[in-house]
């Protein structure tokens, strides 16, 4: 940071001694621009804008070391000084070699500072290095908003306005949500702007003094409400304040409103209404789910289990005997297709009812559906749905085999029926249907 | 079809009326093509592609009413001599009006029948009709291809080449999975060709010169096998056209190898090489799963149920109940964090212990685990393990209590723990655990 400010102290005294151009700036474009008042609350607008980096400090001022406030002050002190120099720098070095500003939107655009210091050293390997030290600070600062967006969002969630999971910390202790999203939404804006980030001050201004104007209105409800020496005094500066960064939120909106201002207009209600409608939701549903009751242990049945099975093999067998640990009423059900018309009527017997029966187990029953339009899964659902309507008392449980492939590309070469069975039964608004996976890990 | 043939016709016999066009073509672009054999090849490839249509009537006959052959037969010389009357008369037209193609690969590319309708006709409302029309042919032939790939894919995958899903019908008694698949793969090769098709013929008259081969080869096959009065003569025949249409398929391979012809080269070896690893993956697990034995019934015993649980709710509730129902061993298991600290432990006695100890059902253990780094799923994860290893010989079953959303767009709402914890415990090879899902169906 500090080597980029030397640079461009150095540059601007190098600056007086080259008054001529190394390599001369393109001509200024004769853009006719709206004089008068009008361009007064544009660069007004962007002066106040411009204003906003200053307030990053005494956002970070927590990370000062003791004591906080008279390092803050210093370093506010020296920043602010550095900024003017460097602001008085540039304005000085535009008149002297007669740089102007090209604009963003159209081919051979360049930054401000790299026409200065194209100008002021020509395009040589210190061209080069000052470019990539800007590009370093404007990276660093770029930080800022990756710890802060995220910890806005933490905030704002652990209200229950915003998802849970952006309360949630990740194993490198930020919040990795926020993160993620604040990635997500600053490539969007970028894509959708094409990269001209003057396209953005506009709503980037309206938002800042904003949230400006509400936190110094708030100041005011404060010292209202804390009374004491100074409350009449501090309510006075704070009052300023907030008018002044009000009127100026309304001339951001006024000059800027075609550029990109009326985006806020639209996208702040639009975000509070999310954000209302999330807590709205987590609200009925902690009332439907809390219960401070202790558990209820009254009229407990074993549940009716339900094996859907699609031949006799060792994944059926698997299923039917953890079944048979679960329960003593179990109904093995199979649907018999023109495409697929085994079915295990006639072996049922001696493959499942003999040996349960000589070791004293419960009897698996046998329910073979013909289904003549080949369709497999729906007379399954349709089945158990008719099992839960004939038992009102009883706990269905769904026991589906789930082959579980060695490698992810095998997923497509087996029927996905079990999954499909599941996410049907689940989806369905039936609180006494329950689903039993029995996994079956391939090893071909 | 007939309309389109009478104004094809129509065309024709208009054209010797107006020898000089009403708008005239553009000039051929004098493209220095090499002449020669070369050329002789290409057209000789580019005719025997041109055949190909004849042998889609004899695909088609099963379709004939009966006598089958004596209308295919009709069908068969009625279509030729069209064809014949229409490539005339196309040839001629064009050498009539000085008609010649243009590139398709350029912009202002018309097909040759749009440029000799217009030299013929004009622009008017009878070139759009006639256009319109030869669209529509073109859609119905295109048709011929999604009869014929589902059945194609429906045989394969019956041997057990291709993933079994192409063998189930859909509820249109058609093969809905090799539809999509023919419409997927036929948009891919018109976007990868950017619509010129024109670069696909290569590609299609090796497919099906390579299978006119393969065929008359297979004919030659089983004359040998067959034998009888007929066969030395019916091989002679069908060996001819196998070796014809071999040296056909080299020819296009030579000639239009650059062009598109050495795809085939990779692709059909490449295929061949994929239908086998399906296969092979099909035998290997049918092999593994294979089993005829009846249920073994020994040695079963009642499952160690797990009920991971965050707080003291409905859900919790309602999977604690329902495990109740299942075993009579019941772990409750809670991960204590820094961001998620209360637990359960102080209250589980009035909570579960006496109202289960009441009513003389087994007591559920809570069992809390301190996670130092906020981790919840892993913890949880790994504990089951250990319960699996220190028990051998018992099944574990692990309640999870699923929330489901009344809309989808509530599923960002909810953290997603039980579902990934659910994954993750099926993709470990661990035969042993298996995922019970209660299900709770938000109703806010």
């Amino acid at each position: 940071m500090l080597t980029v400010l030397g640079i461009g102290l150095l540059r601007t005294i190098l600056a007086s001694g080259h008054p001529t151009a190394i390599i001369p700036p393109p001509r200024p474009s004769t853009a006719a621009q709206a004089a008068g008042a009008w361009l007064l609350l544009r660069s007004f607008a962007n002066g106040c804008t411009a204003m906003t980096g200053v307030e990053a400090v005494s956002t970070g001022s927590t990370a000062f070391r003791e004591p906080r406030v008279k390092i803050a002050r210093r370093t506010l002190s020296f920043i602010i000084g550095v900024l003017a120099l460097l602001l008085a720098g540039i304005a000085w070095t535009c008149r002297a070699y007669e740089v102007s500003a090209t604009r963003p939107d159209q081919s051979g655009y360049q930054t401000v500072l790299s026409l200065i210091t194209t100008a002021v050293v020509g395009r040589n390997w210190f061209y080069y290095l000052t470019i990539v030290s800007i590009l370093m600070v404007l990276v660093l600062q770029a930080n800022t908003a990756f710890t802060g967006f995220p910890n806005v969002c933490r905030a704002i969630a652990q209200d229950g306005y915003l998802p849970y999971s952006f309360t949630s910390r990740g194993r490198r202790l930020v919040y990795s949500h926020g993160i993620f999203l604040l990635a997500f939404l600053s490539a969007a804006l970028l894509i959708a702007f094409r990269g001209v980030t003057d396209r953005l001050i506009p709503l980037f201004a309206v938002g800042a003094f904003l949230a400006f104007t509400l936190s110094q209105a708030g100041m005011v409800a404060h010292w209202k409400r804390a009374g004491g020496v100074h409350a009449r005094h501090s309510m006075l500066i704070n009052g300023v304040g907030a008018i002044a960064t009000a009127i100026t939120v309304v001339i951001v909106i006024a000059s800027k409103f075609v550029e990109g201002a009326w985006i806020t207009l639209i996208a702040i209600p639009g975000i509070l209404f999310l954000m209302r409608a999330v807590r709205r939701h987590y609200d009925r549903a902690r009332h439907e789910l809390a219960s401070p009751y202790p558990l209820l242990t009254a009229k407990l049945h074993s549940p009716i289990v339900v094996v859907p099975i699609e031949g006799w093999n060792k994944i059926t067998q698997k299923a039917l005997r953890f079944a048979l640990t679960l329960s003593s009423e179990i109904i093995a059900f199979q649907v018999s297709t023109s495409d697929e018309p085994h079915d295990l009527e006639k072996r049922w017997g001696t493959l499942v009812e003999s040996p349960a029966r000589e070791t004293g187990l419960p009897v698996p029953t046998l329910k073979v559906l013909r289904s003549p339009y080949r369709a497999v899964i729906h007379p399954t659902v349709n089945y158990i749905h008719m099992l839960e309507r004939e038992h009102p008392d009883r706990e269905i449980a769904v026991v589906i085999p789930q082959l579980v492939e060695k490698h992810w590309y095998e997923y497509f070469l087996h029927r996905r029926r079990g999954e499909l069975l599941a996410a049907l039964l689940v989806l369905e608004d039936e609180p006494r249907i329950n689903i039993i996976n029995v996994p079956w890990h391939l090893q071909a």
